[in-house]
């Protein structure tokens, strides 16, 4: 028969003190008295007792939290809806569990590193949520060595050890893309994200793509911080082309509705000058005027999927992965025909 | 002289090891030989070494996170903007000092009082974020019992003892309603946030204040979550009216930008036939057409002097109140005169 490890109980029976003590001495708790402490630490050394998950939980009496590490500049939270919608799912899921998240925004590989260690080490997260998934992904290994369960967001490589929630969103940027082809546009620009986000990159793709599908010349892609901001300056500039585009490609809500106020401010009429369309399907875009024909990719169901496949991994040590429906195109006022001809776009408000 | 307090350079001294190594051991961590850590824990217990708050700096580098519990529904982190940008805030200053954030979202009193136990109990967070401050609020007894460092966001009574960081917003309201008032409005109406809300009391009650102030009839107040679906039908409802408002004065921007859109279906001319404020001076609330006149009570600041004082008052134990410049009205397009006189409003679009 192999050698049984030894459990807190043996600990606690040895010592003769009750669980509860030597969980509290071995987990560095207050309340415990210096003698007291120093005979169970001697046991637990005499018996060759090594901390365990069970031992763990019995200390915590419940697994607590999940891990999100956003490697992004903090205001990313705040200028994109995707990451407060998200979390909004996440939150929706764990409120019912009375689960909090561990949210931790960092700047470099390094830090993230750093981040998922202390959050393993300390045992202060059950599992985490792996965003913006890069080959040859140094987390991939940490995480094993550490053994903390994770679910990977969108397209995991098919090597990766963990289960992947996914939401196709090229589906909807080809589908804006056909929509206005449809229609008769042929100058389409694509008013992108930072490339270097999740999002970003596959929606920027996607619009190549779908412009070489639709027999269309390659159209002028603008790369933003995905802020308002950037998105007015890109309209700007795209309206003050010698032959502008009659239809723009937004890759989140903000920029669009930020491009129809500089289309509406300098006279034009969308959607008969100008079609515009959005990504998100973010509440707001439904209530501007016109209201934002744009791409619905559901970020809170992504968030309380991702939540719930998590806990069953961390509960069951499996999950399946999941595909969620694909990203949609919802056409509303802000897109129609391109107009007859139009060269140099003057302002007339 | 008293006896000094045995600490882990101690025990890795006599055991001959490493401080780190040590730490490891004391602090459940793997990586540990079962010999080494039967010595560490020996010579740990022979020393009377007992854990200290120093002892776990030591072991985790820096203490390492700060609790903010939200009971409200989770779709409040998306709907409404004052969170993601509080938020990051928050997030800006923990990503320079590599610490994370955790975040609970409880449906109830009784949760939300479980779950401050649950993260001081454990050690998650040292120290936590106190929103939505009641009368004989039951979270003050529990945290003093609980030795958990706390600032409160608001206007605690002078007995609360915690610092607070505060913001008037009473006085952008106010300032909202005398702009409105000297461009000559007198119909004024106020499209409310939750009243049980923090933010959403403290402006109806100020919406109230300051019309009797200006010398005008008390005005129309429609109460909503919050939401841009609910900024649009109390707009509606509101134009509707026999003799509708000539301003709308709103308590956030996604609610005003839907009031808006409304408003420009109907075919009325923003600010000719209506005029509006939001509140808040979101991103977005810079680049609709037209701007939107609001009140820049900038949350991300908010978040960003709460999240330092919290972390001088755990680092020194203590730390002053903050008052931070109050909410100021930014006029922008979106406000002018009253039409001169306008009786039921036809849509003309």
């Amino acid at each position: 028969m192999a050698e049984r490890k030894p459990t807190i109980t043996d600990v606690a029976r040895t010592a003769g003190v009750s669980k509860g003590l030597v969980s509290f001495a071995l987990n560095d708790k207050p309340g415990v008295s210096p003698e007291t402490r120093k005979r169970i630490l001697e046991v637990a050394g005499d018996l060759g007792w090594r901390p365990s998950l069970s031992a763990r939980s019995l200390s915590t009496s419940t697994s607590y939290a999940l891990g999100l590490v956003i490697r992004r500049k903090p205001e990313v939270i705040s200028a994109d809806p995707f990451f407060p919608a998200f979390i909004a799912g996440v939150e929706s899921v764990l409120a019912e569990e009375g689960r909090a998240l561990v949210l931790s925004v960092v700047p470099d590989a390094a830090a993230e590193l750093r981040s998922y260690r202390t959050l393993a080490g300390d045992s202060r997260v059950d599992g985490v949520f792996l965003t913006d998934l890069r080959s040859n992904d140094a987390r991939f290994g940490l995480l094993a060595e550490l053994r903390l369960p994770a679910v990977a967001l969108g397209r995991p490589d098919p090597a990766v050890p963990f289960p992947s929630v996914q939401l196709d969103d090229t589906h909807g940027i080809a589908q804006a893309v056909a929509h206005l082809a449809d229609l008769g546009h042929s100058r389409i620009a694509h008013v992108a994200g930072d490339p270097h986000m999740m999002h970003g990159g596959r929606r920027r793709s996607s619009f190549n793509e779908a412009m070489r599908e639709a027999g269309l010349e390659p159209g002028l892609i603008v790369e933003t911080d995905f802020s308002a901001a950037c998105g007015a300056d890109a309209t700007r500039m795209l309206l003050e082309k010698r032959r502008p585009p009659t239809a723009i490609v937004y890759a989140n809500d903000p920029m669009a509705i930020a491009g129809l106020g500089v289309a509406q401010q300098r006279g034009l009429r969308v959607p008969a000058d100008l079609s515009i369309t959005g990504f998100d399907g973010t509440d707001i875009s439904g209530y501007v005027f016109p209201a934002l024909t744009t791409i619905t990719s559901d970020p809170v169901e992504w968030g309380r999927v991702a939540a719930r496949t998590l806990l069953r991994l961390i509960a069951e040590g499996t999950a399946e992965s999941v595909e969620l429906p694909p990203a949609a195109l919802l056409v509303r006022a802000s897109t129609g025909p391109p107009p007859s001809d139009r060269g140099t776009v003057a302002a007339h408000s």
